[in-house]
């Protein structure tokens, strides 16, 4: 096994995924909240990469069995049902509703690699559960940080260090990137919340008045849930 | 002023370049090399993408006043005059000559910044003297590092940490990228052959028998010389 990281976000060339397990993370807090709303009954959450294309879909779906959530620019969009913090997908919001997220990074790095055969969706809540599941698949781990508009991002490549650390622990070999991300993880693990709080995109939701997201999306390992991405959609398999 | 790094090779948009300057850094082994052959007499070095390229411009010069220098897959092109060691680039074969110059991953992470005004060659030989330009310059820095065929690269990546290490001590804000790359510096600066040997870069070269050229490559700070790359050629101003 050869665990790899993005460090940037790159379209994925489907062809060349093969034996591939792809592991979507965006920490701050699509991914984080995705989790979240399966753990709590969601059934499925639809990723859609414009606000539109979210309004369009919802049309075409039973209306009091769908939610429509996400955000720009860490707001919840107008019309929407729920924003993107993983605190609002609570049990009784989401249990037995279809979810129909967008978010401004979360969703597109998901459908830079739609398609792939094996795509899993991963945050500091998961990360056990996702290394174990890549081991069970017997296919070589490509960590895809969501990034930030197409930058780099600090939670997402702390979060993917923490993943490789595991894999390395389990005797996966590691690209340069993986390497790096390890070391940026060792960094940071001893103060997790400072690292989110410290990072440009912690400073902004923090800035939004949404500083309690951060302490929720550091937890670490308390989900068991694994969302994979098939065909358009995350459910738990 | 505020210090950014490009984690992997990107297309600057020039009109957004103002009030910038891009520090290309490709460790092993082309910037080394341009640093080198400059630091030696030679006029001035132009980078090209393709080998074609290369042959097509030397016959448009005089033949006694120009090399061409390069490499695929880390080897010397059949016909070109000299490779893409620096330790080949030396006073007796450069002084007073023009180098047209093509390398793998290099000379293109030159080119996503030509037409950038301010755009600075660097490695570990010339990382004081980029650093003190740059302040000079009172423009933002930018590392471009030169990655391996658009993938990260964890040498570059470690010479732009310390670059950030400097910068930072001069008083420059850091993004989250150049914040994750002072940590990378941090973690090899007490051994930068060490990593050099052990990254995959270093690794391909040691297979090919270049294993001199990552002792060469690391040395830090034995040059003042600062090329600038302008006008599709680089010289020491």
């Amino acid at each position: 096994m050869r665990a790899d990281i993005q460090f940037v976000p790159v379209d994925v060339q489907v062809e060349k995924a093969e034996e591939k397990v792809f592991v979507v993370i965006d920490v701050l807090r699509a991914t984080t909240t995705i989790i979240e709303a399966l753990s709590n009954g969601c059934t499925d959450v639809i990723p859609v990469v414009t606000v539109d294309g979210a309004f369009d879909l919802a049309k075409k779906l039973p209306r009091k069995d769908t939610l429509i959530g996400g955000e720009r620019g860490g707001l919840k969009v107008d019309g929407f049902d729920v924003g993107n913090s993983p605190r609002e997908y609570t049990r009784d919001l989401v249990s037995a509703k279809r979810v129909i997220l967008t978010t401004t990074n979360g969703t597109k790095a998901l459908q830079s690699v739609a398609g792939c055969e094996h795509v899993l969706v991963a945050g500091f809540t998961n990360v056990q559960a996702v290394v174990q599941r890549c081991i069970a698949l017997k296919a070589d781990p490509v960590v895809v940080p969501a990034g930030g508009k197409g930058r780099f991002s600090l939670e997402d490549v702390v979060c993917g260090g923490m993943m490789v650390d595991l894999l390395g622990k389990e005797g996966a070999a590691l690209t340069d990137s993986a390497r790096a991300s390890r070391i940026l993880y060792k960094a940071f693990d001893r103060d997790l919340l400072e690292m989110a709080k410290s990072c440009e995109h912690g400073r902004e939701l923090i800035r939004l008045g949404l500083e309690e997201d951060l302490a929720f999306c550091v937890q670490t390992n308390v989900s068991s849930s694994v969302p994979v991405f098939k065909k358009g959609s995350i459910t738990l398999d």
